[in-house]
């Protein structure tokens, strides 16, 4: 091997010293150079870093053949693909004959990305589990451009394909030709992968459609991919919030615990996150108010009842477009757990109500009115329901609820005692449209009365990622 | 400007007519023809379709600088960014000069994509809001290779980003030069945009994520960006799924009606949703089984009931490892109707039980054993409770039922009971992933028996995309 080596310098060298031109000279190169290269490459490609073997090769064509001659014997294809273009047809027969089989020639146009694309995707498809390499070594910038696109893309779907590239470690500028014995195939890489940001652009993605665990997998998996510990912190964020949401509380407080400790690091100063420190404490200080209201079970608690409201407010407001049965239930619970913080607040519980006789009259009275039922098909209250807490909060003098007037609560009242028909509750009812929205406007209103009386920032919107 | 073409076409002729080669041949044409060139494209760029102007533009730069001088003229950009490698570092004067402007240099490596890939993503991102082009005419194909995967990338967060490339109508071989007059600037289209294949991907992954309306959203859009009615199937299929998972049924069911229409069309004989159509017509006919309960609100009808409950056990256990508390919320509802269609289908309601004193009697025997309380502690059962059901169901003899144990219930009644502890639903208290199993397991158990009693099969999974 080391002497056909040499013997192919010497006829580099020959042809260099016959200082030789144009048509004269590409004619010494293949007489004398081409095919001691040929012979060489034979016996043993030149890959770099080592050489793979590949089931199905696919060849961009253009006026280098040789260079296709050189990719399809380092990738060592027993199916060979070439896409030539009109022009480049006749360069077929001559690397047919150079590499001693037969190949399967598609035609293209030299300056149509699109179809090159295509033709490229086909071709792939057409052999699923197979080993297949891309070459852009010949043809035009177009051609290689194209076959970038589609091999990078398309390693997605099939991560086995490679895309491959001969190059030369000197070229000669006035043969246009790399300097015999320097040419090499590269595998390349797929600059997707290396920097990982076409599964950036997913997490994205994923994270703007709210699908927080998903996010949180690809940030995990390009924080495995490229090495860059910033995609652990983005990682931390879409936890805390796919916890959050999933109302596990004490998880994500301690994701959010865990995301801050990471932005105060000094690696991470310059993080794009940091532009939301402030507030994601904030959010970690809520969760923590929600943690304690959970533990406590005192419905008293103001900044725990309204971070958890807020949440449900939320998790109801992103669901009332296209998940409205959904929504309206995330809407009573918000409703009612005001409800029940205002009773608490007065001392009161709607499991244990401890009416005295005033206000179980009072009470039966209000829900006649209301229902526009007569008093005595009223039956004595035992617990409070939506409507008999409201009822109980009016006589009680609840500024909040006495703003509400008789004919509001006459127009409220079946969508406030259908919440057991729901279908998600004991019933067949699914939520009318017009239910939900007059349900989360209720529900909204008494949040935000109960939010100014605490003088409280609440803000569970996750942040912007970038 | 017709005379200057006619100057330019005969400088050429008269270059090929002197037969000169190599060295030679770059000299005459360096001399009378580039010369020419130059003029026509500094006072007219010739621009395939329409010129467009930009503000910015990065090249890569190889051993053709002529390219790269035509490139940055039809651009027109005031600020030129240039991607050179060591060795063609030597021509930026000349392109300064033929340019008659300053060019800022980066330099990059011949042969690595990614640090090229990374250096294109940083000029890009250092531009926000301007309209940029990349001209990958010049340079080795691996420069080429990765300014395309770029460009194409990055024109998803930049939609104005365009890709460019000096292409010509008849190319030379023997001078290695496009025949001069024959050179024109092209932008390239973008194959993932033309093809919507990296939307699809998306499509698919937000299906595999089972958020149907995004996924949804990327086919209708697929559909208006590449005019291919088969997004429209794809797109049909998504909403189905995603009104009958936020428990739309009648929406899903006309959604599922659309769907099989589309694949009887003799236009989508080949969609690969075909390979699914008697899967999707029985879901078909599930959905509508399911509107059919929901209307005659009658527990006894077995189909309806077994989709619905199937539908709601789907919807549980897609939650049951990262949202559990939604998830038990779902499993409770499936296990309470499938209790209430038991107790239909034998006359009696969990509303309105109408209990015998016998019944009555055993009642509060059973649930004494179960809660582990004296009987005297018990109270008369008014509604049926999930406890109270069972209790009654084993009195009737619901073979069903019959097989859970006294220990099985005694075991089972902390979970039972809590439901109304919920956050979801009246208290403060989060589903414990142990119970969520629990109740899981006894939710499927009670449905498959309930299924293979009625001798039905259901299935309710989404179909595969692909």
């Amino acid at each position: 091997m080391q002497e056909l080596k040499e013997r192919l310098q010497q006829a580099w060298q020959n042809l260099k010293a016959q200082e030789a031109e144009g048509a004269r000279a590409q004619e010494i190169y293949a007489q004398n150079v081409w095919p001691l290269l040929l012979e060489l490459w034979r016996k043993e490609p030149q890959v770099y870093p080592l050489r793979e073997t590949f089931e199905v090769s696919i060849h961009t064509l253009g006026t280098s053949p040789e260079a296709t001659t050189l990719a399809a014997l380092g990738l060592g294809a027993d199916e060979v693909y070439v896409l030539h273009t009109p022009e480049s047809r006749r360069y077929l027969s001559q690397l047919q004959q150079d590499l001693g089989r037969e190949v399967y020639p598609i035609e293209i146009d030299k300056s149509d990305v699109t179809r090159l694309y295509r033709a490229v995707g086909e071709q792939v498809r057409k052999h699923p589990g197979k080993k297949i390499a891309l070459d852009l070594t010949s043809g035009t910038k177009a051609m290689s451009a194209g076959m970038a696109a589609a091999g990078y893309f398309l390693q997605r779907v099939h991560p086995s394909l490679r895309v491959a590239y001969v190059d030369n470690d000197a070229f000669d500028p006035a043969l246009r030709k790399p300097v015999a014995g320097t040419e090499k195939l590269i595998l390349l890489p797929n600059p997707h992968e290396v920097l990982g940001d076409l599964d950036e652009h997913l997490a994205q993605e994923f994270y703007g459609a709210r699908e927080f665990s998903k996010a949180a997998d690809r940030y995990q998996a390009l924080r495995r991919k490229t090495g860059q510990g910033h995609f652990e912190v983005y990682a931390a964020l879409c936890e805390m919030y796919q916890r959050w949401y999933a109302l596990d509380f004490e998880g994500a407080s301690s994701n959010a615990q865990r995301l801050l400790n990471f932005l105060t690091q000094d690696a991470y100063r310059n993080h794009p996150l940091n532009r939301h420190a402030q507030r994601l404490k904030e959010q970690k200080e809520g969760l923590k108010a929600i943690v304690a209201l959970l533990q406590s079970k005192n419905f008293s608690e103001q900044k725990g009842i309204l971070w958890l409201t807020a949440t449900l407010l939320q998790l109801g407001d992103e669901r009332r477009e296209r998940q409205p049965v959904s929504a309206a239930l995330y809407y009573y619970r918000a409703f009612e757990l005001l409800l029940q913080h205002r009773l608490a607040v007065r001392g009161r519980s709607d499991d244990e109500p401890n009416l005295s006789p005033e206000e179980q009259q009072h009470l039966r009275q209000a829900l006649s009115v209301w229902l526009g039922k007569p008093p005595e098909q009223i039956r004595p209250v035992q617990k409070l329901g939506l409507l008999e807490s409201i009822a109980l909060l009016c006589y009680l003098g609840d500024p909040a609820l006495s703003r509400f007037s008789d004919s509001d609560l006459r127009g409220y009242q079946g969508m406030l005692q259908s919440r057991n028909k729901s279908l998600l509750i004991h019933g067949l009812e699914v939520s009318k449209k017009g239910d939900v929205e007059r349900l989360q406007q209720f529900a909204h209103r008494l949040y935000q009365t109960t939010r100014e009386e605490a003088g409280l920032a609440v803000s569970v919107e996750p942040v912007e990622l970038v």
